[in-house]
């Protein structure tokens, strides 16, 4: 190392390094595909690694499923974990999608769920054996917490995230970290550290971010449940981007006194817009069951922040439901892909018996709601504390945090208060959307993840759909659609808002539009807060309206 | 008026006049009762203004029984409003507890309730005909919210506070508001535009604050049921002063997007210390029907900041339940009246088979409670509007604030953050509390309102024991227990912590105690956040234990 050298450069080199190390010969793809194949979903299964019961242990099931099969011992956690960490392996070779790997830990734990099961016959918890992949910001006793800042690496935490102990009570096996972007604030995922995650489905395009290396290790299925999280779109739009199923639920149901150590600011938790901390996954059941063991851990008992939530059990698919269509948040028009998707679910949702309104022209309030969302974002100070941590150790920001984390004047807590103000007029005005005109409220509002399609790397700016409910912090899922047409890239593009988000999008993102081709589209579906029971309600119901026009390389979470 | 005069004066003057104006002159008493009289709470049945049959309706229910009786027409509305207008007015000239008077418009509301029920058969709510006081600080559509601070003076709101609406939708007859110490930060209501409102069991005594006019109305029965509030104790404070039932909800279980308009400060809310709204009542049942009432408004549809929480029903009264009694805070050790009736309520609850821990040396972070109270309450800023508030028409500040609203200079939010992180570890190590080296955890916890008595006018200064469960955000009730007795007075002072407002309670308070004699002493009863169905279970469990050893003054909520 030279004297002249970036102290960030020798801290990557070593976590890399330790990083290889940690991916055993025999795990290691002999050629990597040539940049031309930009689908790699096929890969795990052609190149020769896993064995055939690995494939079918990996391909077959959802979460829910797997750990059925465990405690009827069709397989064992050991053979479970292997066949996860094998894939895993091959995801990461692939997709550069994980962090920190802990593959021997992970089947030293399985081994002892196996003696466990064998020895009581019982499993620990719901979630016996099932392998859990974990987003980079979550606290694991031993290892870093880095969140793609090299002035956090080598730094092991000392505490466990309360969401780690819930899956190890729970039964869950974890095994590796999944990449982010540098300070988590961005939706591509790709720092100095590890690098960039691709998407599986396409690596031309984004995986989303900031919970990219998850969602591209569950598209490639090296896992089938993985925990993210979601300050402005941030489970939700990698969800979309790779055709998996997120969940953001209401930020107060899932908190942890222990965060990830030097990156947040202390007692910032809530002051400007809260961290949601939520799944993604190959099926909606499995989001549905991480959330049920989320909610009988009874956080509230040990986690400041986490409100008293015991999950209530309500009707799972109502015979008709009262749903409201937000085909725009009135600053950026969806592109045609979007704008035909909305339409399309309002006719399937009616044609199965569901009251439907389409909001053709929202309320005005609306169009703001992103300015709110860069107001709270600004007031929760925190953004010079994120560039000193850079610059401690010199290196250079990404491409999409440039400009965007900055260091600012600390506010007062009067100025504090007037944004809170213009905050609270947008949540007022908002919970009027859940009141139709006349009759019953809306059971959920559905509507799009963004106004495009999954972008190509380092473009997308724009995060009004996404986080519009993290400034509401009402829970909100993503589920896949389908692909992207033909049609959708000929149909004629309707007028825009004339806001310079909209410019950008009906510009640089829709030229060159054949890129999208059989690309995913995902549907967002939102329930009032601390109504997760009522939004796995909705989804559900979207989920199966949705099911027969789905593009088939989505339709089944089978690959 | 003179032009030196300050503007406050006239202001009051006015307000005053209007008041007296609205009490018809047959409504008064012949003569005020001698100064030497310190309980008043004959009067009212002894006067000749009210009737048998007033006397009977205002003397002879709760809230619950009397809400049953107008159900089953054994009275009417107009009937039970009409005694309830004069008691109150009768309280008034005895206690000066009232601020706004609309005892007209209680009246023609009433008549139309009755209209009601004959036209329908049903009652158009569970308070149907109920009347219920409101303290000062709730806007009522058409009167002021001054909370004692002569420049809100005539400003009438025009919208209602979210409270208002839930009454007025149950059926509820508003018929006045009631009194309050100016800017409400104060454990004695008294303000320059309406003057001081005393106890009605002793009226050398203060009857608590702020929600004091509420507190000294119930307990002289001019009012059944009232709605306080509460960020340190003023809703607990009041409620032992005076022998009534308080219970300070959870803040987010009972907010309103329509506040005291010009007092309080936009986008504020849950920044520092949040407020909650609750009830003071002359039975725990009526609390809780309030209470109950509150969560059926499902005011989450509404308001910002009301936290999803249907109410829960729960096993009334459960064969054993396990207390933790807290004897002290740390800080300031109770005097004798308060440590022996902890020690009597732990005996009473063991002897009738409950599980009870007393932590006689609470761990040391406790004694800070009342310094991280005083931190937060400073970090909501807010302390200056107060004051432009009180100069902009000259009047002077009451005793009780000065040097306590003061102008401060505004905090960042990075100290904002500071300041939250010091409360963020309080609040974790209070989640400790709830679990006993072994075995299940509490169902609640049994601790004293105060380490003294109800104290003489403009003394009471420290606010740990209730400010505790503000910070922490905790559900917390007081029930009255029994009155101070000769032993209590003669028993020996335990040793002190040594903290300055120990040493004001040893020295300034216990001098010349011969004072609280036959005072009354309550207990309060706390459950953890959201839980207010168990903390209503656990104030039964407590209420029933000590019935038996309850003075008689207090035991019955008949005079």
């Amino acid at each position: 190392m030279s004297s002249q050298e970036a102290a960030y450069i020798d801290i990557c080199r070593r976590k890399q390094a330790a990083q290889q190390a940690l991916i055993p010969a025999s795990w290691r793809l002999k050629s990597l595909p040539d940049e031309s194949v930009t689908d790699v979903r096929g890969i795990p299964r052609a190149c020769g690694i896993l064995s055939d019961r690995e494939i079918e242990i990996t391909e077959t099931f959802d979460a829910v499923e797997l750990a059925e099969k465990i405690r009827r011992r069709t397989y064992s956690c050991y053979e479970v974990a292997l066949a996860f960490c094998k894939r895993a392996a091959i995801a990461q070779q692939l997709l550069n999608c994980l962090t920190e790997i802990f593959f021997e830990a992970g089947l030293e734990r399985a081994r002892q769920l196996d003696k466990h099961l064998a020895d009581h016959g019982l499993p620990i918890g719901p979630l016996h054996g099932v392998p859990v992949s974990i987003k980079d910001d979550k606290a694991i006793v031993g290892y870093d917490t880095s969140c793609g800042l090299a002035s956090l690496c080598f730094k092991p935490a000392r505490d466990n995230s309360a969401i780690v102990r819930i899956l190890q009570d729970a039964g869950a096996v974890l095994y590796c970290k999944t990449n982010i972007p540098q300070t988590m604030m961005a939706f591509d995922s790709v720092n100095n550290i590890w690098g960039r995650t691709l998407n599986p489905l396409n690596r031309k395009l984004t995986p989303g971010g900031s919970s990219g290396g998850e969602s591209a290790l569950v598209a490639i299925r090296g896992s089938l449940l993985g925990i993210g999280s979601d300050v402005g779109g941030s489970i939700r739009v990698p969800a979309m981007c790779t055709g998996t199923y997120g969940i953001k639920p209401t930020s107060v149901r899932l908190t942890s006194n222990v965060g990830p150590g030097g990156f947040g600011t202390p007692g910032s938790f809530a002051v400007g817009v809260a961290v949601s901390h939520g799944p993604i996954a190959t099926s909606l059941r499995s989001c549905e069951l991480f959330l049920k063991v989320v909610a009988d851990a009874k956080l509230w008992e040990t986690e400041n922040y986490t409100v008293f939530s015991p999950w209530r059990t309500i009707d799972a698919k109502p015979r008709q439901m009262r749903f409201l269509v937000l085909p725009t948040d009135g600053a950026m028009t969806p592109l045609p892909p979007v704008q035909r998707l909305l339409k399309e679910t309002a006719a399937q949702l009616q044609s199965r018996g569901h009251k439907v309104d389409v909001l053709e022209n929202p309320p005005a309030f609306l169009k703001d709601n992103f300015k709110h969302y860069r107001m709270m974002m600004g007031g929760a100070g925190g953004s010079g504390h994120l560039v000193d941590l850079i610059e401690s150790t010199g290196e250079p920001m990404i491409k999409p945090i440039v400009g965007k984390v900055r260091r600012q004047n600390p506010i007062t807590v009067d100025q504090l208060f007037e944004r809170n103000a213009v905050r609270d007029t947008f949540l007022a005005n908002s919970l009027k959307l859940w009141k139709p005109a006349t009759g019953q409220d809306y059971d959920a509002i559905v509507t799009a993840v963004a106004a495009h399609p999954a972008l190509r790397h380092d473009t997308w700016e724009y995060s009004g759909y996404t986080s519009m409910f993290n400034v509401l912090d009402w829970p909100a899922g993503v589920l896949p659609a389908r692909n992207v047409t033909r049609e959708d890239l000929e149909a004629p593009i309707s007028e825009g808002t004339g806001s310079v988000w909209d410019r950008v999008n009906r510009k640089n993102i829709w030229e060159n539009n054949e890129d999208y081709l059989g690309t995913p589209l995902a549907l967002q579906v939102v329930a009032r807060k601390l109504q997760e029971e009522e939004l796995l309600q909705a989804m559900h119901v979207v989920d199966e309206a949705i099911s027969e026009t789905r593009g088939a390389s989505i339709r089944d979470h089978k690959l």
